[in-house]
């Protein structure tokens, strides 16, 4: 058994295997060969703190995981203190039940993943021709999806930061090399690209916002009650795309659509059973909420197992 | 994080603390103060292995559990490979979401927390001046029944072994400085308390073979399809106990019983709250399946935090 830290994770992270073991991960369980069982959840009442079990375990694959993943907001009490969210992943043998590794990553591969998702999912619906990228919201997940997106899309030659606290998008825009967005509304009609990657519970993109021939890829809602996107803009795009239809409809942005509305998993685009963008004016959508294969996923890049 | 491998939790593992916090756990988890989601379970049809992830949280504890146990029978095959029942447990902080320790145990701490917990069943239920244990069966918790006997029933004078394999029983007798019983029904009739241990599909001790005053421990059944004691032994005991009613009624010894027969529970007659033995000629029975609460109160135990 090994114990890798979240620096020797860093070190291990190929850029361009993590990417394609994502996308394989989003066709594989678009096509049912992941094993998730249920997730297991504890609520901390004392404290406010919350811990989630997710298991994994891809058909054919040498290793399946743990993922523990905790949320403490109460930590933010204390500045020197641990941070709010944190965990580690546990990778055994699928073949012998050994334990492989301890990935003490304090969520920095959930990090990653979500990235290489917003990515992925950008690079599969966006136009081909994609230059300029729009990031809207300032925590993590915009380094994130600023790294993933400049890995992932090749055309890309403008990065510009918008969020609700001009400073913290002009530290986010320095931190990587891109521009702060001032206003919201220009920066939609100017951007080829949006990743969504707030808190927010009220959309802060609508369809009057959204040029035609734009592709939005939203990774904040993620759990009830969040939501980013109006529901004129979902019903507005030609195509609108989930990681995981069944998640999505549930609390994702898609849980905003009717029940009739149609919405096409990911993997399945990218399998080639699903279409995905087939003219330069559409606008579309891609509401991710995160899946357990993912995580699985990555864990098998760090290990040298993909 | 720190991690502990299984010579280092032997070490850490004191006796008495130990057998102080399982008894404890039971009176916990009776009282419905431990959170227990349910149990995730992934399948391995490749190789016919299996992976159960056990979470619990005992009310104010300072921390939590999170426990890997895989069963992976095929590892037979290969004398010199891993055993087949192998995990860890993973301990974190329920004031921070913290990993604090990782117990690389493969499956020790669990095979101490069922021979305690078997022990402190029998201190509860057996007379008090019973010297003589009959252990039926010849697996890992021979051993660990005998060890934890010893430890917790004070006067305890003589330890006989019994098993359908007279060799495997002269091995267990000669590492456990007892000795063998060539025939059960003496062995039986001569016993004050019986341990059962063994994986038997079919009961090996009935009402026949029991002397009033005797108690009985079974730990074998902890899955659907295993029992140890008939039917006609159950319902000629005066008082039926099981660490878990909900859990014993569906796949231990007392799964056998009409549901309208009482089972009382081994943490309510610790507490006080249930009647335990109340006469020397009582025929008593403990039905063990494991409680998740059990492997909380260990790992506690071995990081110094019970």
């Amino acid at each position: 058994m090994i114990v890798l830290d979240r620096d020797e994770l860093a070190r291990r992270l190929d850029p361009d295997r993590a990417a394609a073991a994502v996308e394989a991960a989003y066709v594989a369980a678009s096509r049912g060969e992941v094993q998730l069982p249920p997730v297991g959840h504890l609520v901390f009442d004392a404290v406010g703190g919350d811990c989630h079990v997710k298991i994994g375990h891809r058909r054919g694959d040498d290793v399946f995981v743990v993922k523990i993943a905790t949320g403490f907001p109460g930590n933010r009490d204390d500045p020197t203190g641990p941070p709010v969210n944190n965990g580690a992943s546990i990778v055994l043998s699928a073949r012998t039940g050994e334990v492989r590794a301890v990935l003490h990553d304090e969520m920095t591969l959930t990090d990653v993943r979500t990235g290489i998702g917003g990515a992925v999912a950008s690079r599969t619906l966006a136009r081909p021709d994609a230059t300029r990228l729009l990031v809207v919201g300032t925590g993590i997940q915009a380094d994130q999806q600023i790294r993933w997106h400049r890995a992932l899309l090749p055309h890309l030659d403008e990065v510009r930061v918008w969020g609700r606290s001009a400073s913290r998008a002009a530290e986010v825009a320095a931190r990587n090399d891109a521009s702060v967005a001032p206003d919201l509304d220009s920066a939609c009609a100017e951007a080829d690209v949006i990743a969504t990657v707030t808190a927010a519970t009220e959309p802060l993109l609508d369809a009057a916002m959204i040029r035609p021939g734009t592709h939005i890829t939203a990774v904040g809602a993620d759990a009830p009650g969040k939501h980013e996107l109006s529901p004129d803009l979902l019903a507005a795009a030609e195509l609108v795309v989930a990681d995981s239809v069944v998640q999505c409809r549930d609390h994702g942005e898609c849980s905003m659509l009717p029940p009739t509305a149609a919405v096409v998993e990911l993997g399945a685009v990218l399998a080639g059973t699903a279409r995905g963008r087939t003219t330069a004016g559409q606008r579309t959508v891609a509401d991710l909420t995160g899946i357990a294969a993912q995580d699985v996923a990555i864990a098998a890049v760090v290990l040298g197992d993909d």
